[in-house]
């Protein structure tokens, strides 16, 4: 069987002390597959930003370029894979550019033997969480990359299209696979209504949404795109860091799919033209990421409705309705911090869920 | 089962980006057993300095502590263990006694609630790698440790006993449970001859010991040292994180081990005073530490054979023997970096021996 024991893969990305964000979630789902993963820290936070406290540092770009450096001077740069996150500076995003060129012109005698997947980590639900300069850095580094996994609000930001159903999905894919010459697109999340159309704004993100939905495609050798869909169920938890989880597990998962297709040695993994979009590498890799992510979210979500119950039934945090302001705002932070932390991705206990996705038929793409 | 899925580890220790020592090798095997591990790092290097060369930077002592003081403001600081590993700096070792002590002070509503494992990394073979000003910090903080787990030379340094044979350790041992108040002990790889002599000095290291011996005890009551040893092949290779890697391990099994005896709730987890050396669950956890390293080390020994021999009938490494001395100091230097790689101690192809170490039966702990 193709697996990916031993994968050299580069990760780049955020580090926090406690929980499971960037690549301290990346490296741990990598690893579990089996890959041999040499993490760049763009951060050092003691816990993720959603938490809303959090301490640290960030690193310097030229932090960044040194460690990468040291690992040229050791012989050890030579990655197969390399998987790029969040930067907190658009000198950062450059350098991370600078890298993944640098580590592709080293493994260019082979085609297929580097591929970058690269998250642009930009922003989420209408808002930018990077200095806006960073948006055309991003824009410049993606004819570069091999693989992209915006979410829609980042897939609207690199092509310019408005995405609202699932028209304007394919419209912008076919725009990133086309300006960008970039042979490989997730677009992350897509909330779709029944009838095909997305929640129209980012205020909607508090309603209920049953399903996401997943839309990929690999481009074929005239940059047409194969779009596959694949509707996932939506919690009604604020987790974070499954993106991260999502795009370590892909990249792992299409290193193996496109082994077992037998287009290693193909340039940017690419499929000859005859495949469809719903037997794409892509599409096989997404699948199995899906059915493992889903499996660790459902027991995520039980152990995060069993700390909520917890909490409704402890008595140090209940207050009295007539309580001063302070008294109830401090109490509504313990709340958030302690209902954060229970969000946070249960993987060390679910690993048998990375390794064998649990249901993969549940989680079939279907070409569009 | 007792089992140490999601017990709550603080992790301070080095990281680097390439390959498997410190908190980057420790972090792998505490979250293999499924902890949670929460990790600062006291330098972040691109590979370990066995390389001899290698790049990256140390963290100051007030980075150390912001980290932890984001995770105190957060509500993440209830931590059940700490590990604590190489600190680059005296200033750094006096910041992981604080965060010990605070971390204590915390948990200090139950007994056992809180185990700090100090690992004294201060130097190796009669060779002191850290500031020397940093062995009288170590010795202030190992009053308030758990378990602490030198090497020969460490010990020595602690114990200011001279080891050359099971009387000496004994001497060593009884008097680091006597003089810091530390109820577990583990002196890790002695090399003792087949006379019960140790080798005698750091040149010895060159020649072949077929085995090394672990020796551990947990003091009773009055401080007296109930001591067992178990002996385990020696690799001829120089591996690097071995240390980080039994530490996380025994660690781990530790937790597992006194929770099956039943003694989680009592101070220190110490053992009732009947219970025979090779009887504690130290001696227990230490058998599975070992049983699960050997079996990783075979493995890796196993890659390192197959990857000197390919360098061996590399042409590219042969050089004829009047090459100018340049040519044969960079071919030395490829040739010595190769075999650094190949010696990277190969977790995470091996997280089925961490998870249950295979052949424990032949690591018996007996009672000195």
């Amino acid at each position: 069987m193709a697996d990916v024991s031993s994968v050299r893969v580069l990760a780049i990305a955020s580090h926090v002390t406690s929980g499971y964000v960037g690549n301290t979630m990346a490296t741990f789902c990598l690893q579990t597959l089996g890959c041999e993963v040499s993490a760049i820290h763009t951060v050092n936070y003691s816990n993720h930003v959603a938490y809303r406290r959090f301490k640290g540092r960030k690193s310097t770009s030229e932090e960044v370029a040194e460690l990468y450096a040291g690992l040229k001077e050791t012989g050890l740069a030579n990655f197969e894979v390399m998987l790029s996150g969040y930067c907190p500076s658009a000198s950062v995003v450059e350098e991370v550019g600078k890298i993944a060129r640098d580590v592709k012109l080293r493994a260019n005698t082979r085609p297929g033997s580097f591929f970058w997947a690269l998250d642009p980590v930009m922003g989420d639900n209408g808002r930018l969480y990077v200095p806006e300069e960073t948006v055309p850095i991003y824009k410049g580094l993606i004819r570069d990359a091999d693989l992209i996994l915006p979410n829609q609000f980042e897939a609207e930001l690199l092509s310019e299209v408005k995405i609202h159903d699932l028209t304007s999905i394919s419209e912008a894919i076919t725009k990133l696979h086309q300006e960008y010459n970039v042979p490989h697109v997730i677009i992350t999340s897509v909330r779709l209504s029944s009838d095909g159309s997305t929640a129209t704004s980012s205020q909607d993100s508090a309603q209920p949404v049953a399903t996401l939905s997943v839309v990929g495609s690999t481009a074929t050798t005239d940059f047409k795109p194969r779009l596959f869909q694949i509707t996932v169920p939506a919690f009604p938890i604020m987790f974070s860091g499954t993106g991260d989880m999502f795009a370590a597990l892909v990249v792992a998962r299409l290193r193996q799919t496109v082994d077992q297709a037998g287009v290693l040695d193909q340039a940017q993994w690419r499929s000859p033209d005859e495949v469809a979009a719903s037997d794409l590498p892509l599409a096989r890799a997404t699948e199995k990421a899906l059915a493992s992510m889903n499996a660790v979210l459902e027991n995520t979500a039980a152990h995060y409705a069993a700390v909520a119950a917890s909490l409704e039934s402890d008595p140090l945090m209940a207050l009295p309705e007539d309580s001063p302001e302070e008294a109830i705002a401090t109490n509504n932070m313990q709340r958030h911090l302690r209902l954060t932390h229970a969000a946070e991705v249960r993987v060390v206990q679910n690993t048998e869920a990375l390794r064998n996705p649990p249901h993969p038929e549940d989680f079939r793409a279907h070409s569009l």
